[in-house]
């Protein structure tokens, strides 16, 4: 028999999970003591900190928007679902690390920028791929439903994600081969997009619509 | 279309980031290996800490009671007031860091304290800006509402945070160009008044009455 | 007029608060990197850390309890109920610091070991007169209850606190002039006992009836 | 007179508990700032941090998952319950400290090795023990449950975490005496075994029926 899971208690862990994790993200921010004397120096000299901590929160953020929309389309999980969703806490709560590891390469010098830079993005890729698969799994099992999922909307939800793939794909080699700055600026640009573009939790079967 | 989402999720997910943002401040406290052999005085010289603390606190405590005074007004939120509330987020959650830094600034030197200072009022101000404007966008949205609201309710609304952008704003020049402590007082004072001055969720439209 | 919030979302938060608070105290455990070479001895040194994360825990279990049970019984809080609510919370998510000192202080030395001990007895002896200061005040305030609470409960709740006040000022003393190790064991012994004597939220109006 | 609990709270304040423990496990992983030189090697050499990362995370993942089960199918908790509740999470919530000694002592050497991974056993294995007591324990107390529960669940209920136990007192002896390595890969594949192997809050009173 099948195993299945009310949604609501899954989404609070995965809220609980996502809001520490964002949080946490500060904790990576320091001062150096030495940068004390003349501390406006000190602090410019921090900012690939600064743009991996909005960078991180934006990102994360925005998979928070996503799997609220997936989440609200569902009425239960099942067992795949379920252990999709602990890893996708597993890298989300990850994050944190390769955000501070990435700034710090980046002061430090180029080769350390391009490891950095390379493990933040397959960090970030597969976090996309994780939601592109759960929101395919959904858009496949209408049991979890509320009321089914028309084809459209499947169609859609599956069809998204998939160029954010590609672009941290790039993003990735391009940071790990060529331009590591480069490839970060990509990764905040992306995040900003992926909020901009965040899609309501209402009117979800007419999401085909132009917007407007 | 316009996107909307249900406040329910929101409003739970912003909870967890003041929760955890106020909590991770209690981090920004040490006492040095060294001032064991005297902790008494080690401890005294440790109050620029324990005043950014209680600042911090009360601010993010007063931060929440607005936002909850904000959201119970509401029903949906629309595309610009998430991102607008993600942003708000993004500060709060980013405000143990100028403590730390402002209150490690303070023991250092009076540049390195202007520095600091201006750092945590500007935060203070960004946080203080965002609300207004949120207040200001919701109370221009019927739509958001439940069941609308009064015109009065509406620029009550929109006026009482103008005069602590102003007061923050004068907070932080007086911080970075005269008196830095002068001004981490008059930060610890702001948030105090704020919430002692905190309105309930009840009777909203009565707010206009005066108290008593 | 007087000001009313729902306990809802108060209740909410400070819940995010406690589990905040509670869990963020394994960050006080760190063993030396120079305890690896004879890790058991290492970890045993360690003990006052330990005895401190089990009794800083089973406190905040125990104001947790205490909370819940308060909060069970009303509907409103009213603003002196909120802002007493909010300098609760402040001294309980403070509890972390003094925490670690404490179980620094007692491997440093004396002096330290009564300083130490006796922020730490201050600090649960301000978090227990808040309660006792807030179930005296509900008690007192029948709009802000269910179905208002009887004379008997109030007198209950007013006078279960007060014991609990007078051990913590003793074992504060205690720890500042005499015996900074028995006070230790004092405040994990009232933390043990808080729980052990917690009452449940159902039946509260039969709380005088003996157990059993 | 029994004491007893509405589970709602209970549960929310667990979940808390639960979804910060597992957050704070990424504080853990740090790379030495002498690593940067050659940043993939120094990545390589955490492997036991990632290991341990990946295995406690699981291993959290898992006990929710459990939890969730159980007070799925409570109505009240007792007072006896709440207590083993309380030790439950003390025990959960300290497991990032042996997760982080286990780690730094893989790399420190063989004596070292024996007593983290004896750590880290003991703590698994106390926390599926009391997993194991508070199933038992409900098990036998219908008043605590919603409409009482079956014999066979009950049975199952109890017989499940035993070889759990027994497993985990075998690796924790296996890593005290031979093969620490050995131990710490054991304890991860029992992790993925457990959310693999768990069962969905639907359709408890069928849980013995095979699947498919």
């Amino acid at each position: 028999m099948r195993q299945r899971w009310e949604t609501g208690r899954v989404e609070a862990f995965s809220d609980g999970v996502f809001a520490i994790a964002i949080t946490l993200l500060v904790l990576d921010l320091n001062v150096d003591p030495d940068a004390f004397g003349d501390l406006l120096d000190g602090l410019s000299d921090q900012w690939p900190s600064f743009v991996a901590y909005v960078t991180s929160f934006l990102t994360i953020g925005g998979v928070w928007l996503q799997h609220h929309s997936l989440f609200t389309s569902l009425r239960f999980v099942d067992s795949v679902m379920m252990r999709l969703n602990l890893v996708l806490l597993l890298v989300a709560s990850f994050l944190p690390f390769p955000t501070e590891l990435a700034a710090d390469a980046i002061t430090y010098g180029r080769d350390a920028e391009r490891v950095g830079i390379a493990l933040y993005g397959i960090t970030l890729l597969t976090i996309t791929a994780l939601l592109a698969v759960m929101w395919r799994y959904a858009a496949r099992h209408d049991d979890l439903h509320h009321d089914g999922i028309s084809d459209q909307v499947a169609r859609e939800a599956e069809r998204r994600p998939l160029w954010l793939i590609a672009v941290y794909l790039a993003g990735t080699l391009a940071g790990a081969l060529l331009a590591p700055r480069v490839a970060a600026f990509t990764f905040l640009a992306i995040a900003v997009i992926s909020i901009v573009s965040a899609r309501g939790d209402r009117d979800v079967t007419a999401a085909d619509t132009p917007s407007g």
